[in-house]
């Protein structure tokens, strides 16, 4: 099969199984402009699907690099209001997003972090009101990747760029379950079905605690809210509409007690932050908060991410896979969170998902809040799974049950 | 010299003799992402410069198109307020603009044309309040042109495409006076000096009306405005800053008196107009009026020209180029407007530029109205240009000059 024929059945089912457009829906599909051939593929899906309308919004990050290194910090953070009304006019009229991912990691490298952090921060105060709609899943959201030069070069650092690039692409096909002669949205289905039998289990163990333990230093508990939601593979807008927010995933995941951690994590892999590679860092927290950290590299970097805003330095999210997983046995680091975060036991610092919690996507930020939901204006995964991870789940009567042994599920 | 070497040197005139960014100055670059290698280029220049910030406008024809097949005319006709908005705020700003163009002539063919048409009306009228921005000269804004595949099999189309892009790509830098070990600045600079005394000449002149006679049937009379101010080269805006609006560009242009056109003109090249082709065509002239016209090929589309609005049905400018000029001498139709109406004279229906009329910058629309200029929501040229033109021109006293003979300024 043609590379071609691929890549047509992963637009296919990154429209149908990703955003899931609706007869009629507006999509907005947001990619890099080297990416234009693969966005054009899924504006065939997205009309051949009955889409009302499909609005591409471009970026180039060679520009934005360019832009970040040239032009002062003021002027960067004065985003302007029609950028603003342009995301707002998408979700007022019901849309669905689709955003096809191919940054080089590390890209950001020679930009200031200090410069880096307050355009995060004015960006994420300028948008926080429109955060909800994926956050709280008011309309489907869906995040795919395509290889670039920069990211593959990083993967495959031995290999010329053109080979890189074509193993990159192998690798997302293959975590994508794009296949020859199969029938990826048939895969898919029976797929997110096995990931909703785990979150079943677990939702039936109702945890108060979970207790993670390995060689690498992790010694982590991370208590989780009452009336908790286990949830994994495809999810429903509050209209009841299936979509898969992340293609790749292999993730169950949870909400964090936000004052209910601690202990110490160990990172397992490095993690690709506003444009920088954080590497070989560890938290520690206390009543929930990070009150330490440290990295070999970028530790600036992991400190903007921890000093965000207040929300940050506490959990938003915690996810379960098994290291013994399809991503995982590739054996290959991609430098990115669409795929590390699926081949490996992650966190993520910030936001939490309103959809983990019993009502949750009715609650107002306030309800949450006393649910024990933490809240921020960002939401950054990491990574600390490992080969020797154990997990014991502590009951709410005191008893525990293994979760994980030597890094995967127990059941 | 190497292809990227010369890309980079085009890419420098088309920010610094075209646009002339300005120190701290914001500067909006519209193209089709499939030209992203070239628009980093101008990025590069642009803060080289000293550009206070660097937007980019990205769009696809190729997704326009499927849009437009797919889309009903109500949707696409109901323009987004931030559309609207993140021009104004470019505009609010004192942005210059940079739009690099490779357009497919005739990409549109299958579209309905009333749909084109709907669409057209509805983004003139969205627009207009902003349309003086450029069209008065009140910042710098320039167009140049890209080789796209499909426009270069338009032109070459015995050639393979890749043979096809290099020699448009050829053709474009060559009217554009890059070469191997050229200086294009000192050349721009020489070249627009040159189209600046034609001007002069032609100001001193002061004519009352040209007539133009070709075997091609053409037989028409162009009346010019009191007042009157050919323009040619390089430009000036309200704040003095120099620019060039068409790179490349040979042509010296005036205001034709809107009611005071009669006769026949037979264009001599064929019209890429709204994804359409049109091809062989007259238009007859009463009082300034189309009364009358034909083309054999999309006359439709020429239909929805002429009756765009009140003012695409007379003249907004009269621009001369000698048949022995650059372009013309390499003898390729390029089908688009660029290049095609720098190899011919040509005529534009629809809104007259109000630097072409003494003080007319500063005029509100009714004293440019007064001053017997055509306004439209438009401004589309065609080419009526041939090897045989005659151009008299009939001075205020009645007496009569020759401005062209067989095709070029007896001057």
């Amino acid at each position: 099969m043609s590379l071609q024929t691929k890549l047509e059945k992963y637009a296919k089912i990154a429209v149908k199984m990703g955003a899931n457009v609706q007869p009629g829906q507006l999509l907005v599909i947001s990619a890099q402009v080297r990416d234009y051939e693969f966005v054009r593929l899924c504006v065939k899906e997205a009309y051949a699907a009955g889409a009302g309308y499909v609005q591409v919004d471009w970026s180039d990050e060679m520009n934005s690099l360019q832009t970040y290194m040239n032009v002062d910090t003021e002027t960067l953070c004065d985003i302007p209001q029609w950028m603003y009304d342009q995301r707002k006019w998408a979700q007022d009229n019901g849309c669905c997003f689709l955003h096809i991912g191919s940054g080089t990691p590390g890209l950001m490298k020679e930009v200031d972090p200090a410069k880096m952090q307050a355009i995060q921060i004015a960006s994420g105060k300028k948008f926080m009101p429109l955060q909800n709609y994926t956050m709280a899943n008011e309309g489907q959201w869906s995040i795919v990747a395509l290889p670039s030069a920069g990211w593959a070069k990083k993967v495959f650092p031995d290999k010329e760029e053109e080979e890189a690039m074509e193993c990159l692409m192998d690798a997302i096909l293959t975590a994508v379950r794009v296949q020859e002669d199969n029938d990826p949205v048939a895969e898919w289905k029976q797929h997110t079905s096995n990931l909703r039998k785990y979150c079943s289990w677990l939702n039936e163990q109702n945890f108060r605690e979970l207790h993670f333990t390995n060689g690498l230093g992790t010694d982590l508990h991370v208590g989780l809210v009452k009336d908790h939601i286990w949830c994994g593979g495809n999810e429903d807008t509050v209209k009841g509409i299936e979509f898969n927010p992340n293609m790749p995933t292999e993730e169950v995941f949870c909400m964090p007690e936000k004052t209910g951690v601690y202990g110490k994590v160990v990172a397992s892999l490095p993690l690709s932050y506003a444009g920088k590679l954080i590497e070989g860092f560890s938290l520690t927290f206390e009543n929930g908060k990070v009150v330490s950290y440290h990295a070999d590299k970028e530790e600036e970097s992991l400190k903007n991410l921890v000093e965000f805003d207040e929300g940050s330095s506490y959990l938003g999210e915690v996810a379960l896979i098994s290291y013994d997983s399809p991503i995982s046995n590739m054996g290959i680091l991609f430098y990115n969170t669409l795929f590390d975060e699926n081949a490996s036991c992650h966190l993520a610092l910030g936001r939490a998902y309103p959809m983990n919690v019993k009502g949750g996507t009715e609650m107002s930020r306030e309800q949450l809040a006393q649910a024990g939901a933490n809240d921020s204006m960002t939401h950054v995964d990491f990574m600390f799974g490992t080969r020797d991870m154990h997990i014991e789940g502590i009951k709410q009567d005191g008893t525990t049950v293994t979760v994980f042994d030597n890094g995967n599920f127990v059941i």
